[in-house]
């Protein structure tokens, strides 16, 4: 067995209100779209999304995937296509929603591998120009004649460039998401402008420091392959893998990047002639991603609160970063957040069991925790150079009564290095959706 | 600020009836006890318990701590006396609950070397034989009047060997449990009989592969320190060291382990002789010490199931435990569990990212996964060799009405070793504990 868990998709939250776009600005030569085909048992959820390059043939592309033993068919099938590739002359994208297709043995990998040979055929690219990704119920073969009669469907009749057709995509990846998650900017290198369209879905079994969940963002910017993928390591370090809802790392993870050099302007390489270019442009994407990532949280399944861990002076980004996710992620310190409680000894607690690289990198006697209020208003010290303070509990409370707060934890190395990380609190409505849901 | 975060103890739970002994069988040559002294804010719960050993004056001592990097003061004084003394005379242990003096600065490490030496004057023993635990919540001082001042009460007038006075003794280090966490046993060696006790207490910031939670287990057997030690780490890592609640480590996890050898015999030591009457006391200890870790798991913050993750074949004892605890900790898994629903997709999520040794230690294709009913019944298989099985929902919901579980996940490595891990379900009233209390 093993049925749909997941709440269905709700547009008219008043997330969706706060975090979808009204309007956007999206790159040149791309077309996207999303339909449904029949994978979500409603009857008529958007499940079945394409994005199409449609400038050339030869759009460069990069790709992390998750780290999970257990790696989903379409997973499998796209690592095969980029390794094969090198990256260069990837053209589409194909996604269903409703059914991970991962767990699935022979079978799952022979459907993951139709749903590229027909994307690829429908939209005339040569062959192994399309990447493939699933989403939703582990451990079910794929309706796949609906899939397959979906995509030139699809691939025909519904892709286009306007605002309605990016949500359309963006909603058709979702599985327990209440809102679509899409982000477009426009930024300007040497005069010549670029823009950055990503879309990506996740709202349970997400876990920090792997590679990710399910998303994509491309531009039009021209990149290289090698390029692209040593920014899109880079940056999803800083966003993706910076994130946590509950831990768990799923088996079908992959965020792709996709530049096709629409918007012309001379090629970003990993030579010293591209320098400053790369450099400025990995800077937009890496923000880009955060902006993307940090939407991830906020639709984290049962999510009242969006808390930022940021550590400072660490002996390394490693450690600072590890030290945040052991916050992100104790659950201790999650519910005490949704009671609004703050029970500070549970930070320190989850800082004092991360995994870090020595005996230096965190002193008792030289830490201080503090409450950045987002208001703008005094910070709340909680702890200072391991003594603890005389804390204001009326204005702890009033402070926790935001939806956002930052946590700043001060190592006090010398080090300099710092790390943000991205996390929700631990509510009911989270046992609800993954525990409750027959009843 | 920092409040008690924890529901009030009570007794008469259905799993107080179900799990706390009626009677019991002692060893020889301790004294123990339990009294209300203060530091709990209602007034009358036991908070202050002493284990005194009055056979001589030379009990063996063995111990492990807590692994986080902001250990409380007790568990930095304790250390420091096992140090010492390498084990050796130590001879009473004093606990005391409501409040974990910890992150309570230089006033904390003042006031937990107090507790020993007042405890240590006042039973007549030399300077460095007592132990000291706290446990509560996290950056508050200690009332230490009035523990100091309810030692000598205690010390002098509630100390015994009765079944009453070691329920008294272990229901004064409890916290958020629902019930005193109590074993007793006797065996033989050699037609030696020997007598084991162990208390322990811990339902939250409960986590696995660390030095583990608070509790102690005496012996009336002839061991030396060194011996105790090491069949203390065998059998803590194996007991203690193999549960979850919340996967949070506490930051004052204790267990000690003393023998005083009033039962008789021969002394147990680490050298050949000792050979088959060490690995025999061995293996008594660690079954025991698995009774008592599991009354943790059955007292956790909210559960309503017990599940053993029990993992076979696998290339190392390492791999086998690190794959049981990344099941044990998903909140996936867990709140499935809660929801009785058989999503084994999750199980599967969660081996495929735990931490193992190398790239054969989990080959899905050779991956079995199967739900073993505690009632006898035939095993039901969700996995076999990664490729998934047609399941039988009804029976998959019957097996999953019952508060027991086994989980059986079968490598097929082809290494033979297995590893068992203990944990609960994730619950709303585990929310409502740590999140909710103020409501």
């Amino acid at each position: 067995m093993n049925r749909i868990t997941r709440v269905p998709f709700r547009l008219l939250s008043s997330k969706a209100e706060r975090f979808v776009p009204k309007s956007g600005i999206y790159p040149k030569g791309y077309v996207v779209g999303g339909i449904h085909c029949g994978v979500k048992k409603d009857g008529k959820s958007l499940d079945l999304a394409i994005l199409h390059n449609t400038h050339g043939k030869n759009a460069s592309a990069a790709a992390v995937f998750t780290k999970n033993k257990f790696k989903a068919a379409p997973v499998q099938v796209s690592q095969q296509i980029i390794k094969e590739t090198k990256g260069s002359g990837i053209n589409s994208i194909v996604v269903n929603s409703g059914n991970a297709n991962a767990v699935t043995g022979t079978q799952g990998m022979k459907d993951a591998k139709d749903m590229t040979l027909v994307t690829d055929s429908i939209l005339g690219n040569k062959p192994s120009s399309t990447l493939v990704m699933s989403t939703g119920v582990i451990g079910n073969n794929l309706p796949i004649d609906k899939i397959l009669s979906g995509i030139p469907k699809l691939a025909l009749s519904h892709l286009g460039n306007t605002h309605q057709d990016w949500i359309n995509c963006a909603t058709a990846i979702c599985t327990t998401d209440t809102f679509p998650k899409l982000v477009s900017k426009q930024f300007t290198i040497d005069n010549d402008t670029y823009t950055l369209a990503g879309l990506c879905k996740g709202a349970g079994m997400i876990c920090p420091n792997m590679a990710t969940l399910l998303g994509f963002f491309v531009t039009d910017a021209p990149v290289s392959p090698s390029a692209l993928q040593s920014i899109l390591k880079h940056s999803v370090d800083r966003s993706f893998n910076s994130i946590t809802v509950d831990g768990d790392m799923s088996t079908n993870d992959t965020i792709v990047a996709i530049a096709n050099g629409a918007a012309g302007g001379e090629l970003i390489d990993l030579d010293a002639s591209s320098g400053e270019r790369f450099s400025a442009i990995q800077k937009e994407i890496t923000e880009f991603a955060q902006q993307l990532a940090q939407l991830v949280v906020r639709d984290g399944e049962g999510a009242t609160k969006f808390i930022t861990i940021r550590v400072k002076d660490s002996l390394s980004y490693d450690d600072a970063k590890s030290i945040a996710s052991s916050v992100a992620n104790s659950s201790l310190f999650k519910t005490a957040m949704y009671g609004k409680d703050a029970n500070w000894g549970r930070i320190l607690c989850a800082i004092g069991y991360a995994q870090v690289s020595s005996g230096d990198s965190v002193i008792p006697s030289r830490t201080s925790v503090k409450f950045v209020p987002v208001d703008g208003s005094e910070d709340l010290n909680l702890l200072v150079n391991g003594e603890p303070e005389k804390v204001d509990e009326e204005r702890a409370s009033k402070i926790l009564e935001s939806e956002d707060l930052v946590v700043e934890i001060d190592l006090g190395t010398g080090g300099g290095q710092s790390a943000d990380f991205w996390t929700c609190d631990l509510s009911h409505e989270y046992v609800t959706i993954n525990g409750d849901y027959r009843s």
